[in-house]
């Protein structure tokens, strides 16, 4: 069994590595291949030292392969997994920076920033799934790339490649309630209901013990990501929600206070994107030392604490066909009553070898449901304009997002964005574009 | 016949006893009751006074009677009209203050503004409600009170009195585009799609030719209403949205240069709600005068124009039975499919004397289908909140409305709002409550 | 403006033409074109020969053409009406000898015969809608071929033609209460929910009052079509019923009664075909008659009372924009809620020149529900068995339709009745699907 | 624990027994209560002695207690099994009779026999419902009782209990495949669709690989049910169904075959309740016999194959919190997207301690949705005919069921069934009923 990273080069790489290789009898593959573009050339190959020293010191026989052929990668592959940046942490910190600056939360999935990676990035994912009809045609591809609901609702619609998009966020609410109720995860219950980077957790079990009411009145806490600032929750506000809301929501409900300080930030150029630059660049040094043989600890600081558990946890229940829950982006044919049956959503899942289906979720409260579609509609028009390449189609999905205050601060925003990411939007610069706007 | 006006004594008065001199022949009317409140007593009476000059001057030999007795007003009425102001100017006023102050749009019916106006306002309506279920079953209720849509809304889900919600909004398009095409109004066919306030135009036909490019390229203006400032719409903004906005759409997609103009005014002590108590002065100033015996021009100036006319063409087709189509505020029942069932929404109808059906609409494009979702939900939950008094439902409602950007600006308005309308809102305040939030 | 009547030569063509010389003011035709198939010369020479001396005596300028050049008669037209009969009566004969031979009803419409007209005449009319998309693609196609609803919902998936489906079964039961009611049309509101031949009436009000009850009550008659025989209606079904039936139900609600009555027919080579030819023959000898100027009392026995009303009022509102309410086979797009949006049903719509919308309907009691959902179902998969002559599609479509008991039956009467119609079904009998099947 | 079995005298509750015995550790439970009515008090006291053997024997702790208590056996209980049978077989019998009398279908749960059976169980189990909700208020409700769709429908619309409706239908085809494929149940993913027995497989997954064509093609048998002649599939039929049917389907697709069979047997006086009536005498017999002391074989030929298999896994996973997938009666919600939201299932569900969850399903092919939703809507009706005890209801339940082929066999059948079951219908003869029907 082969299994091709398409981004090999990334940071996370290691954890990933870890992660398969504590599951490698279950798994039983033969051999990994690594790809990434020229750009990401030394990166990769820091990554597949590290990865064969780790490979060596498990004594697991797992063949690395490290290559810029990108088809050769993919061919014969059994699970393709993505998790590539387009761009770049140096567009990453564009998208921050030009959305702060016009008064806007700048992040990378949520809002303006996630906005234009999503039209950086759908592109080159349609493009590696064009590759994976053509030779892999029964491989699972595991996207992790971001924003991943987008990417996957992209993939959904416009190509055949069996897709599921994966997310760190579930399983960190498992691991946290794991924690605070002293019991193991299969013992947890959690109803997740949303779209990716915007779930509401409306129901929490331990051990068949309704639990929510412990984290709405603020007796425990919930999960706290490490990539986004934690300010509390008032619990007047969780009770009248009636739901635990996820990390994300803070760029909704908390909208002033963080943009406030995303604001004293940039003016200090200290972004996240910074922070992550700075955290890579660490990392990669640590990478390097050839006597480290096993994922550093420093990567936890990351951002995507069991991401690799998720990916590895899924790829065992695909290879078993366990029928265990997992939390994953998936088409949404009537499962949440109030979205379209086109739309990604991101829900609870029975994980089949040969199938993912999601568990009905019905109706959804109207504060819930009111976020979610006006977010969803969003989503809808930016996969459009992403695929399309049209410029009214994206001032469009930028005006219907909630954390843009007008159409004209949509404009401008979006104008800027365009500009400064001309040479990775062909679809919105070729000669047939121009005549027909 | 016997119409019943609440809210007689209202500045627009004068304009719907014009329109119903004009129709007097078709309608059949015998009687028209006035009622008001105690603190409305003495614009009343200036009304009725009116009333009488103009009925004599008309040669109309309908009954005048003004009171403050509402049950004896209803009773046995065919018609209800409702235009009442719960706090009067005054407690608008606070509506526009406390949202600018707060840096949010500060406006009637929309907004904030809007939000505060239904909780006060729709409890009185379903109080005039019962008094109709008991003493006029079979009475048609009219509403003009604002938020119209959420009144109606409230009125349909909580009362068995047949109301239909009505704006003079839309009339106002097809007197617009009469005049643009110099064609009789029959002539022109208008789709409209969406909630009181809250329409787009998504289709236009003029003696059955599609003109909606006229209005999207700019060739030719939309209408423009008096009470709602003018600031153009960018050819290429409506190109992409793909429909007409209504004056209100503006909130929404010019939001921050109306804001920065409200804010001025603000700090000018000059908002809308100023203007429109100056008008109302001078108004009853005029109407004072014993030698008016019509309605006076500058009446025209005060945002309602056509609002007579839209009422009395309504009650002459339930009158007369004429299947004629009028835009209404109706409920959903699956009309708009992405929409709740019980939903209030403002399409075009076909009225006949016993009921009101609304053309079907199906589905809507994503750009106006996230907006009109989120607003929906707003006003799904702002209906609960005025009904049951919960200020945990109240926070949601205004968390979602998409001109309020957290949840904490939410509940810093929300309240002050609460604390400067607590005469008029008993179920926030009454014990039971304290013990339930 | 040109008309082009295709199955020029039928029978009811000089009703056709009566209505259209009544409405030729409001019209303002200037030809006719009147076309058929080589084997219905003879009629249509017969027919093209009255239309003139019709035309004649009313002094009306419209010019008649006969032909046989489909394309010719197409060219240019505005209005475009088929009323054709693929197979003639011949095979019409065949359908209802077969079923009953078989043991189920044998109707033109209904059941077995309806479903094998339907595999026989959709694809003709997807032959012309193809020369209509060519030649006048500006043209509203007026279907009366029957099965109407199959046929129509044929055309509005598989052609961009601007068809409407018409039957004269609606405007029979304004007649009938208008006579029972002693009051002019227009004050007659009635709600039809249903697809076509297989509508109830759910609402009638005469001058805005509810009459449903006197027909549920059996005080008043319903409308009797002259077609099917009339065998009455027990009042306590119709008022747990609690709409009203028409005349097509009967098959479904008294089928064996209806079925021992046709049984009794065939044995007698007298089934309703058997009139039908009768009648036809002696209309045909009738309309030879070089006195006669115009369309024979003995026609109104023939079924298709009010059948041109229909049309021709229908091509008023049309023509001149009227706003009035037709009822009409359309897109359901969600007029009624438990069907799927691509469905053809017949309800109530507004007439503009340049749309016909159909008013909104929401959900349907669950004894009405359950046969329109099933019914359906059986026409989507027939219109899909007509389409691709796929012989599995065509038996699952027949084994559900509620008047054939089991699956194995409708095997029996599906091949049979494939081999008779073999030469009017080249879709089931070409190479390519003899491989696929 | 406590487990509770009403109709605790069946002669299958051996078969339970022998199941918990066999997973006493698992379960934990401490006490089994047997309760049943008087007219079974001889059964109920054979069956406990049996009970008390068979505990002997597995040298099982578990106290057993028979008693015509129900009020006293629900008490505290965990798990409430309902498996009654209203009016005895001789009830049963009488349903069969006339129906095959009236030349249509007599089956226990299909047809008119299933409906009269519904309408004389559902209010015994609404009865026991309310002594649930006081007395057991946290109880599972595992409802055996036949129909078991229509009886866990009415519980989930009338009462507040937590129900589970159960059939040994879909784990009988878990056994049968697993035996085809020689692979452990585990291995065997099979998505059903549907009703209680109505429900089509429409995938089946063996190791992950697509195998339903086995079946289609006829390759393979599918399961026979004891209960249900075997008349065999044409290929063909199965094939253009895109699924496999369930045993009852043979009522609707082979309805000829199964009704001439039927009458056959009518006329020896043999129908299946003769054959059944036999069956119990011969295995009370056994049962009686004091050396017996565990299941006897011939319980097998009963028509209940892993009945108790289904409970007890049912009761293991809602123990001990397993999360694995069950084929339940839950309501649907919108999980088969054409059925309402109220209607009652059976589909795969996640098995959860705190609850049961379907897995999404979405749209079905028409073929399967034309009859799905037309015994849907009989089954709505006859619920709330059983409810309501309204005679007009019922015909319209009876007249809409597919197997009725008039609404005047319908009253013929349903006057006579009526007056047969008179003693068990209170709802139907009560007095305010006469005066309101």
């Amino acid at each position: 069994m082969k299994i091709t990273v398409i981004g090999g080069g990334s940071s996370y790489t290691p954890e990933l590595l870890e992660g398969i290789i504590k599951q490698q009898h279950a798994l039983d593959i033969s051999e990994i291949w690594l790809v990434d573009v020229p750009e990401g050339q030394k990166k990769l190959s820091i990554i597949a030292n590290l990865a064969a020293r780790m490979m060596e010191k498990a004594d697991c026989p797992i063949k690395i392969t490290a290559t810029l052929d990108r088809r050769e990668a993919i061919k014969g592959a059994s699970y393709v997994i993505t998790q590539i940046r387009v761009g770049q942490l140096e567009m990453r910190r564009n998208d921050e920076y030009i959305s702060i600056k016009h008064g806007v939360i700048g992040q990378e999935t949520t809002g303006a920033g996630g906005f234009m990676k999503a039209l950086r990035t759908i592109p080159v994912l349609l493009d590696i799934c064009r590759d994976i009809e053509e030779l892999a045609p029964d491989a699972w591809l595991l996207n992790f790339t971001n924003p991943a609901g987008l990417v996957t609702e992209a993939i959904l619609k416009h190509s055949s490649v069996k897709v599921i998009g994966l997310c760190n966020n579930p399983i960190n609410y498992y691991k946290r309630f794991s924690r605070t109720y002293n019991t193991a995860i299969e013992n947890i219950s959690i109803t997740f209901v949303g779209i990716n980077h915007l779930i509401w957790i409306t129901e929490l079990h331990v051990n068949g013990k309704s639990r929510i009411e412990d984290i709405l009145t603020g007796i425990s806490d919930s999960y706290e990501a490490k990539n986004i600032p934690s300010l509390g929750w008032d619990p007047a506000f969780l009770q009248s929600l009636e739901a635990i809301p996820c990390g994300y929501h803070k760029y909704y409900y908390q909208t002033d206070r963080l943009l406030k300080q995303q604001q004293s930030q940039y003016q200090q150029n200290e972004t996240r994107a910074d922070q992550v630059q700075q955290v890579e660049k660490e990392l990669f040094e640590l990478y390097q030392d050839p006597n480290l043989n096993d994922k550093p600890r420093a990567l936890e600081q990351r951002g995507g604490a069991y991401y690799s558990e998720a990916a590895v946890r899924l790829m065992t229940s695909l290879q078993l066909n366990t029928k265990h829950i997992h939390t994953l982006n998936v088409p949404n044919n009537g499962t949440i009553s109030c979205l379209p049956d086109d739309a990604c959503i991101e829900v609870n899942c029975v994980v089949e070898s040969h199938q993912v289906t999601p568990l009905q979720v019905g109706s959804v409260p109207p504060q819930i449901r009111g976020l979610l579609q006006v977010v969803q509609a969003y989503e809808e028009l930016t996969v459009e304009a992403a695929v399309t390449g049209n410029k009214g189609t994206a001032l469009q999905a930028l005006t219907l997002h909630p954390l843009i205050p007008s159409s004209e601060r949509a404009q401008v925003i979006l104008d800027e964005m365009l500009e400064v990411n001309k040479r990775y939007l062909p679809q919105f610069y070729s000669e047939s574009q121009e005549v027909n706007q």
